[in-house]
């Protein structure tokens, strides 16, 4: 169960609904996922403009969370105007942090980040802040009070998984609000790899919407994020370097 | 489906009945992992020794094929009479080819494994070798006849994980039997990710029975296949070093 | 040539000067290693305690250039404490900001290290701040106008090398400053990484001084470093997935 | 020093001379690379063509040894016969044994690789079989009695440098004969690594050639691979996941 303030969802995945090849598809792949928590740009949703058509029309909200994020904003300031936007829809209490402080790597700020959260914090939202592996920075921001820690494997829409589970490691290790692997997943093995350390969601969109089948690869993610915490909670083999059989030697056949 | 000679199968996970704490332990994870394939090592079976407590016994084998292998032979003629030994019970006609070459790595020996190989399928056994991750002695093995491909992911017991998925990879397409990915897998992640390759399955034995909870990882183990493979018919997304934003910049919020 | 505000160097490497076996094999290192910075951790150092002996005593001063860094600093006040007090032996006007946020890791605190750096640069020192590989954080601290951005390779004295070879590019393609890795280097391989990927310098300590002859260790470090940053300069070939002849096949011998 | 059957070289470099830009280039190149053994496909020589340029013709033969090797082979009995060819040209006594098994990754053919090495030990030539890393089939061709082992990093000019360090080691740590690194070098960081892991050579060809600077990377690699023998006589630090610091922590200065 994945807890974050007083919501709680049975769904470890969080599902971005950007760069699906159409609404229908979309649909499918949140469906099949079994997502709880859906994230999109408030920048791009026509929130406030009826006459545009809108993937949150089709949505039952009684079934899913919306975690708006704040893309697109470049300081504190721009987060805090737009994550305010989003609340004002009445659709949603929780907000994600996201403020790019690199156009081409598109890694987060960690000062505007952590001013944002601040300011969030202040305002009464729940906070998730995506953030860079940072171990100290995400401790800090876990000391501002945020209600998840959201640090990206590797770069938004890269697909590289998990390059620094070192990183990984040390912010879920010393966390106690709930990690969420974010930014970055290419792949089922990389979903499980981060629930293997011990997070406890991992949020992933073009890995989804960017696949050849979206909604066969959500099913795939659903059931990765699932192997990858039972393989935490089963306690894996330690890694060695020379090979041991499986196979105990006593008792060997003779001829 | 994973189809091996003449046998079909639902599952695609093989696992191994090594190493257990309990008979009681095996027999849970084994039903949990929805596996169909048991592979045991021949020597350690006490098939013709009736007095003794014999994990087979346990076994609906309507359920189950098994897999015995040859583990403990140096050489082809070792293993074709180990290969010999399975088959005089009358319980299975799959061989797991297994002639180690190194004491230290447990690796495969390439010359034996062909030659066994090659003398047991004159025997007309269905022959399965676990053999390196050698590209081209995996294409020699097949125009031998072999029924399906195993190479390993790393040693043995390591839990190393797919250490050169590049030479799997090439094993995989050129294949026209099964490939099954075979020793080394060490979590859920790994076995995935054999999967996402293109792996037909994945035999694994300490992964589960050394996890200090071997039923719950049997579970991890079978989502993970699941989703590996899912994944890989969804078509992943290709990797990029630079980042990538998952929602369009048309259609922002302006101030 | 590595130039530093109005420092310039010949050598790449910067050397620390913790845990070495003895004085005479920290000073044969330091000499066969060619560099002309040594780092130390103030702290250590008895620089006003003329009765205890000392490392710095032992060096001709009109060869090496001092490094002194903040190490035990856990705020921003703290380092520049120790900085001044640095300052005041008459040494030094450089000064390597460390401040650790986190006892397990050793990993830098992002917000004191910018703070710290700030305050320094305010009272004149010329200031290299060791931070993580988080790529937007170096370049706030570029913009802070710091002299140089450490950014580690890994946790200090973890000997892992490069855990994040993207990011350090990114630091190192956005820079204006000189680029020195620190931290983490394992062996030789790793610092002629560091450079490959565009470095201005590596700082090691541990990887020396902890080898089983630092001496030697010392002589690779330096010809590693070179042929790094040689091959940097001479442009590598782009990896590719498949082989490819280095010999053409035209003009083959027939027969 | 390397020491192949009687030969014995200083230098642990054996440079391959395909696909230079020019002449000149390669000479140059090869002078700075400080090499003593120039490889070559024999295929590819105008050996018997005297009308015709040959790089062979510009060297000075009295102070580089001529290793030939059997690119365009794909039998062991086609590899015999180029490597006759060789031996006719009185140039050499070497033969590097290359099989080529698989058109696309250009993997060597382990059959075929045992039995020409067989063949040419029984004709008397100093045998070197280019070879997959697997590691049993290493052990086999020094059981035959080759002088020399060369396992691939990985695909013959893919530049991915050592894709599976721990079965290189393996075949290092077992073999009585000299081991050298051949195929798949993109880098220093790659051939310094080689020769840590504790390789007597590395050999290169495009990774030089094929480098936007031919003659800086070979001084590159030069340097690489003694930094890289140098940390394995120097003994490295082990890995570690935590931080450890270099600086002790007792004597610190107090305020």
């Amino acid at each position: 169960m994945l807890k974050i303030a007083h919501h709680t969802f049975q769904s470890k995945l969080l599902l971005g609904t950007g760069k699906f090849p159409s609404f229908e598809v979309q649909k499918q792949a949140v469906e099949v996922s079994g997502t709880e928590i859906l994230t999109f740009a408030v920048r791009r949703m026509n929130i406030f403009e009826e006459s545009q058509p809108n993937f949150l029309e089709q949505l039952d909200l009684t079934k899913y969370k919306l975690l708006p994020n704040t893309a697109g904003a470049k300081t504190a300031e721009e987060a805090v105007r737009i994550a305010k936007l989003a609340k004002a829809s009445g659709l949603c209490d929780m907000i994600k942090v996201e403020v790019i402080g690199c156009n081409k790597s598109l890694l987060p700020d960690p000062v505007e980040t952590l001013k944002a959260s601040e300011m969030l914090l202040a305002e009464g939202f729940i906070v998730l802040p995506y953030t860079s592996d940072d171990v100290v920075l995400a401790k800090r921001l876990e000391q501002l009070g945020v209600h998840a820690i959201m640090p990206g494997a590797s770069p938004i829409g890269s697909g590289k998984g998990l390059i620094n589970p070192l990183n990984l490691q040390f912010i879920i290790e010393q966390s106690s609000v709930p990690v969420i692997v974010d930014a970055g997943i290419g792949s089922p093995k990389d979903a499980a790899y981060a629930m293997e350390l011990g997070a406890n969601g991992v949020l992933l969109n073009t890995a989804v919407s960017g696949a050849k089948d979206p909604v066969k690869m959500a099913l795939a993610m659903k059931l990765a994020i699932e192997a990858g915490h039972l393989g935490y909670e089963a306690g894996r083999i330690t890694e060695k370097n020379y090979g041991e059989a499986s196979s105990p030697t006593t008792g060997m056949v003779t001829s």
